[in-house]
């Protein structure tokens, strides 16, 4: 584009300019900023993230000016660009994890190595035994292996056991065999695999003398480790272009009849002994959980975050837009009024600012507890880990209550928090009126790159299902007459049980613990309606999914009020 | 990308196929479809629109495979190309504008001529003497001017009277001088005028002898008709990549002291006479409807189709996806199920697809509501056409009842149908899991093309604000006593003043005009709810936002299903 010529160069916006509006809007609040953010974040968090910026701003490659000009092609050649780089720095510097995480954030883009550093690592490292762990585990640290979590396949995304590709044990030379049979058996949607991996984790159906074993983790190479072509018997690429996530190479793969050796398949809780060929049962069913629940709690924990760069962009945007004369200001309030003025767009955009705050309090709570339960875990070591991810409704068998709890917990506010952010970021672009469909605006290509967080791990329409049944499980354990101090979840039911027949009033109005408790009821009614209709009338599952749906968001609503008041 | 192996070509899906069950889902239908079409369509426009497939199909420019993989840049091209086609495919076979909205509807993406075709062919026919016709209708209608519509301004989009484009009367040599003073009165936004057009239609602050007269269209050469180059003075481009429309050259445009004669003026309403100097108004203020309410009923009656498109892939999607067995299934029901069965998937899926059949209804009636309208116009020239848009809240005038009327239910009925469109389209997106993220869903590009509809011709907000306005003033007549069968709005409100002492009660249940009365009970209700606000407690305009905007939404419903039932 050629430059603009001297007389447009001279141009300047009508006054009152941006920069004068928004600092009036803020000297009219009293609030201490800097206070606030520690308070938020911790005066630590955020002096690391200003050295982390201060390194990434030297680095031309991580410059954000050009990133809604280019094609698919060259984004996607940029995002390899600056993970390799962003790799560079994590060793120069010697990074931490946390560290890498911000770098992560400021960068603000899904990369290709993405799937490496979180499903591929975490699998390797937990379900693998000390012995892969050497075999793969140091490969994939040193970014010798690159590697992604290839689980779903064309045809089976959230029902995880029914997926086709096959592992078949071989006794002969102890190999598997993993293969795919069908084209819906394609693995599909992988991310960092359409280009940049060189190895995957692949879920199969382990077969042993003819006998399926459901779904378990198997280490296959896919490309060669030099010429990065994909190898025989082997076919792979991209799943092409996205509705966003333009930056990252999800792909699909299939296998015809690729041998793989014994020390492949991720033995810490599950193995073939080599010898008898026989089959090693998982240690406790619990299993289940570990990594998922992680995942989920991360998406819980960054939901406030994601929401806040919306509201902040439109909050700002607004206050410094002005449109229309207010047309009951009196004579001598001259100009256009602030958009933020208007009520219709206060009643939009100020819930959606406390939400970031709930949002946020209710992300460190989660993982909070998901740390809690990891240290009384590590305890009792050997009872963690597993991706076997979105069993079916009803199907999952709790471990311990407190296990069972965290699950919900995490399944719930995950729903809850993502679908929150999506819908949030929608209301925050609409709110800058025409330009805030320009991709300038920042709102649209971030919510374009963050709606699959409302389909990945676990359908959010899905995961209510999971909540509503372990809310069942509890309030039968309730009328059991387990201790009610277990957890949250068994109290807030006795509590109601107990209270129900004289009925309850809040003061909602004046008192917060009120606010609380009135959300605490409503999850407990509503929860022993369910139950209701399941024991009682025994209606099918399938005709009380909407009924669930309800009680899943009624029940982290609460948990989200809770949090906020804490 | 390289041909898959012959093993993966191999490959089928698992069975049963996608095509057997959705055969099995049609047969269970005892819908006679094509009874079902006529009656929707009329078999003559099916007819056509078979007829009209055939001529594009045979047009290699037209083919849409590779919509998704190209950059801007590429897909800009191919939409120039198809444009162009398309006009000679006009030529060729003599096609009406019904002809050619068809195919636009079927080529399905904005087009670089879009702008010219709609605003600037019909600002010229509608605001031009025939003189001015002549100079400029004949040229444009030829494709030799290729025209933009450019109202908007960085700085002001919703209020119209805001603009800063300057267009200054020079009595010496009768011209005038088109000036953008500042940064934020740059043109912005404007459809075509990117890349594409050599002609604008500008709306400018007219100023004679240092008096200004608010916003008046003036036709201004931009580019050089052969060399396709700026004029001198002017600085024109593409404003950038945007969410969506990329098909679409929006651009900006600013001008540097830019003279045009007499004649460019578009004269029919409001003119000046280049001997006195002196400014004529305009013959009534109702001019302010047409155009506005044209495009208005246009997207009303676009709305149901729009959405019907991802309804319709979601729909068949659901029925061809099958994940998990039904836990209550009976043993010999074997296999997974399809997901649309899953009561979760009906509550999202089923009210949209009724939702596009009310939509489609209401589209109809909007349409002969105007044509109706239009028609008694005729008989009475000179008093409708006029474009300038979006008058601030209460300042429209009506100039009769009718006109009013359809104003106001133009203004409720787009904000209304295009946020249900919008919103239904991403509720169908996320009904297909996973590959609903997929650019091949066909859900998501046709969503981001759609979403500015929410924002443009009158933000779907502020829209609201015109209802209210129109509603407030009916009520206000009614009170006085107007004839209640005046119109529609007069006859239900006047009916609820009458019973509103002693209440009314409907049988929603068992009788559907029942419902309908229901409805129009509730809009009428909130109406004089709403002038108790502003009329008696005197409260301020903004501080009734909200409420205008629920009765703006109630009235529209009422209005949708009154045309269901009908
Ligand atoms: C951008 C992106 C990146 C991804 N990255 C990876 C990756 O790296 N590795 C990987 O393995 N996978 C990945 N995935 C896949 C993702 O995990 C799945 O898409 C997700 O689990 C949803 O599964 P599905 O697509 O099969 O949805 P489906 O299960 O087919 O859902 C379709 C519809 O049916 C409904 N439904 C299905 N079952 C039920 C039921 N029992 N009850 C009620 N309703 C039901 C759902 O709510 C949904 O509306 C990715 C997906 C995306 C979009
Ligand atoms: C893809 C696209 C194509 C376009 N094509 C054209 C074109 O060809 N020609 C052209 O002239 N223009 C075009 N436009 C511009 C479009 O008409 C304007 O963007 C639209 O009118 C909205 O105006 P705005 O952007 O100034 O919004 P604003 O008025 O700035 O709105 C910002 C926010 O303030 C709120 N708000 C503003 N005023 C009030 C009030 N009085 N009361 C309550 N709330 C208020 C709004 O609801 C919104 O949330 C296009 C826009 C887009 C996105």
């Amino acid at each position: 584009m050629a430059s603009p010529p001297s007389w447009v160069k001279a141009l300047k916006p009508a006054g009152p300019q941006g920069s004068e509006l928004i600092q009036q809007e803020r000297n009219r609040s009293n609030l201490n900023v800097d206070q606030l953010s520690h308070f938020l974040f911790t005066r630590d968090a955020l002096e690391r993230k200003h050295r982390i910026l201060a390194v990434l701003q030297q680095e031309k490659v991580f410059d954000k000016s050009q990133n809604y000009f280019a094609g698919r092609i060259d984004r996607f050649e940029t995002a390899l660009a600056r993970a390799k780089k962003l790799r560079q720095l994590v060793t120069k510097h010697g990074w931490t994890q946390d560290d890498k995480m911000i770098a992560n954030e400021l960068i603000s883009e899904p990369g290709p190595y993405g799937l490496h550093e979180s499903m591929f690592l975490i699998t390797l490292r937990d379900q693998g035994t000390p012995e892969q762990h050497e075999r793969f585990l140091r490969n994939a640290e040193q970014y010798r292996y690159i590697g992604c979590y290839a689980q779903t396949e064309l045809g089976h995304g959230s029902n995880v056991r029914g997926l086709e590709t096959t592992a078949t044990w071989n006794p002969d030379d102890k190999t598997f065999t993993i293969h795919s049979p069908t084209l819906t058996s394609s693995k599909w949607w992988i991310g960092s695999l359409g280009r940049t991996a060189n190895h995957a984790v692949v879920m199969a159906q382990l077969i042993i003398a003819g006998k399926a074993y459901g779904p378990h983790p198997f280490v296959v190479q896919i490309r060669d480790l030099n010429t990065h072509q994909p190898l025989e018997n082997i076919h792979v690429g991209d799943i092409g272009p996205k509705f966003g996530y333009n930056t990252m190479d999800n792909g699909y793969l299939l296998f015809n009849k690729v041998k793989v050796p014994h020390i492949n398949m991720l033995a810490r809780f599950s193995s073939i002994d080599p010898k008898t060929n026989k089959y090693q049962r998982p240690a406790s069913p619990s299993l289940v959980y570990g990594t998922l629940t992680w995942v989920r709690s991360t998406i819980v924990m960054q939901a406030g975050g994601v929401l806040a760069r919306g509201v902040t962009i439109a909050t700002r945007y607004c206050a410094v837009r002005r449109q229309f004369q207010d047309r009951d200001a009196p004579e001598w309030e001259k100009g256009e009024n602030q958009v933020l003025n208007y009520t219709t767009v206060q009643v939009r955009l100020l819930p959606l600012l406390a939400t970031t705050f709930a949002l946020h309090f209710t992300g460190k709570a989660m993982m909070a507890l998901y740390n809690a339960n990891q240290a009384k875990m590590s305890q009792d070591a050997g009872k963690v880990g597993g991706p076997q991810r979105g069993a079916g409704p009803e199907e999952t068998n709790a471990g311990s209550d407190l296990l069972a709890d965290l699950h919900a917990t995490s399944c719930g506010l995950k729903s809850l928090a993502s679908f929150t952010a999506v819908e949030g970021l929608e209301v925050c672009r609409r709110a800058c009126g025409g330009h805030g469909y320009s991709s300038f605006s920042g709102i649209g290509p971030w919510y374009a790159d963050y709606l699959p967080t409302a389909t990945w791990e676990g359908d959010n329409y899905m995961l209510t299902q999971q909540v509503a049944r372990y809310l069942l499980k509890t309030a039968r354990s309730v009328l059991k007459g387990i201790d009610p101090s277990t957890n949250d979840t068994t109290y807030i039911l006795s509590t109601f049980l107990k209270r129900q027949d004289t009925g309850a009033a809040f003061d909602v109005l004046n008192k917060d613990e009120d606010i609380v408790a009135a959300f605490a009821w409503r999850s407990a009614f509503l929860t022993f309606e369910a139950l209701k209709h399941r024991d009682e009338q025994k209606k099918p599952w399938n005709s009380l999914l909407v009924d669930f749906y309800r009680l899943s968001r009624a029940h982290s609503q609460y948990m989200v009020v809770k949090n906020f008041y804490e």
